[in-house]
């Protein structure tokens, strides 16, 4: 078999709903559930520029995987099914323990992989992956242009873990197993995201940094926010690293974290509570427009990025 | 502006659904319609082995919309939306000019443009890019594993001119715009496939060339196909270069057609061409496996390689 064939064969071995039509046809074929919203997600990974050439490849499939669900997340979503993209690279048993990873987080968040795409690149280029998810929500459907003035922001999830597993993996610290985990192996908070999407205006997932993320709900919605730096939560193992304003502000402005952020009215605080998501109240949005912080001993100045952006 | 926030602010001009949110959410929403089966496409085109370096960059764009529309055309489904996946390559007018002829292929077709990522690679790697399509139709879904022994074999569509085309872009031959066109800009054959989806049991699109798209349904149906070469339409245009068994050979073994063929009952005959759609009639499904062909001077041996094969 070529490179692409065996490939295609590996993936035929994890595919598990009849919609992918056994990977013959032009096409899969899902029926979607009637009164719901469709909500479709695609987000692209590449080599060198959201995974290192040293990151295990189950691990990068899992992360192609989990970024596109967190997106779904954000939207309050139930994932209905995933296709690929995939260029192939000339180094099977790379592909071999890809296809592997991928049929991990696929069983482990019981996503249906029903089709897609593989191409031969030169060898040499850097790997390039999409995936498309698909999920299905009641409408409506948070959209992170609802914020209101006078909402609560609030943040579901740790912030700075996954920056902090960036720098292990990097070689540039040590630190504990979890941390390098929260940023090769994310998980989306897919059971969060349902149960609070009733209760909000707006809401994302934190993938770029939560200050840039914060402020693109802001900005979507046409307001200010301000953001109580204190009042973010670090795990147990990032408070091993520190805890100060600098601290802080470096796990607020570094990505990966895949934690929701959302906007709600002050009245839905008792109801987000008893939830139990953990989610807790970091901020407000105001009339006008910007980002600003504080913390105890007064306003924080913001640092020139915000988070990861795109082109930069 | 950066050339990825420029990238997204022409695309954003191109945006016409409200289910895109305007690109400034996490996800795109839309509602499926009620009682239809989705159907759903990915194919990607990487430069070097889909695309040459010297094609323009809104040819480009619109054949990855084609490519991918021309699969749901053989689903006999009717487009609903779709998401790109970008790699930016540090060109912005290069870019500028894909965005541009996105825009028009998305409303030739009629189509939404409902999201997406972009990345921006290293500069030198080449462009690859990827397309979600999605579309409607009513169950049931043509399959490619619906072909039947005793069905005839249909082809809608010229088999042939892209080759051509190919070969004039490349400078090889000198030959009329008509077949340039039929290379870059081709046509999916939505209207014929929906039409004639209540009347096959199995359909596909002709992309990686006749011979071998005909195979494929025989093998997914688990059946023979005969094909009667003398049969297969050609162009006027293309008849200029050729019509005899070695140049019908080339014809079907050439990639690129976006014609679609399909198997039905011999009693759907005079149904079929009642369309209108031009499909003829070019063989036969049989009992057993495997691929034959044959004109008028007897079976004809055919080639090592039967169209493009991904991976050789």
């Amino acid at each position: 078999m070529t490179g692409e064939a065996a490939f295609i064969a590996a993936l035929r071995d994890i595919i598990r709903h009849p919609g992918a039509r056994g990977l013959l046809d032009d096409a899969a074929v899902i029926a979607p559930p009637i009164g719901r919203e469709l909500v479709i997600t695609h987000d692209m990974i590449a080599e060198g520029v959201h995974f290192l050439p040293v990151d295990p490849p189950g691990d990068i499939a899992w992360k192609l995987l989990a970024v596109n669900l967190s997106d779904l997340a954000a939207k309050g979503a139930k994932p209905i099914g995933a296709v690929l993209g995939y260029t192939l690279a000339g180094d099977s048993v790379w592909d071999g323990a890809f296809v592997a990873g991928l049929g991990r987080a696929l069983d482990h968040f019981s996503v249906p992989l029903l089709g897609g795409d593989t191409i031969a690149l030169a060898s040499g280029a850097p790997r390039t992956f999409g995936l498309t998810a698909f999920g299905e929500a009641p409408p409506p459907v948070p959209d992170r242009r609802g914020a209101r003035a006078g909402d609560t922001l609030w943040l579901c999830g740790a912030i700075g873990d996954a920056g902090l597993g960036l720098r292990i993996a990097r070689g540039e610290i040590e630190g504990p197993r979890k941390l390098l985990k929260a940023y090769r192996l994310p998980m989306p908070k897919l059971r969060e995201g349902r149960a609070l999407a009733p209760l909000v205006h707006a809401m994302t997932d934190v993938s770029d940094g939560l200050l840039i993320d914060a402020s693109r709900i802001a900005e979507a919605s046409e307001l200010a926010v301000a953001i109580d730096l204190d009042s973010i939560p670090l795990s147990s193992e990032a408070q091993e690293f520190g805890g100060d304003r600098v601290f802080r502000l470096a796990a607020a402005t570094s990505g990966d974290d895949y934690a929701l952020i959302f906007s709600a009215s002050p009245d839905a605080a008792e109801a987000i509570i008893a939830l139990g998501t953990g989610a807790v109240a970091i901020g407000q949005f105001n009339a006008g427009s910007g980002l600003s912080a504080h913390d105890a001993d007064g306003p924080v100045p913001l640092p020139q990025t915000l988070g990861y952006q795109h082109g930069n």
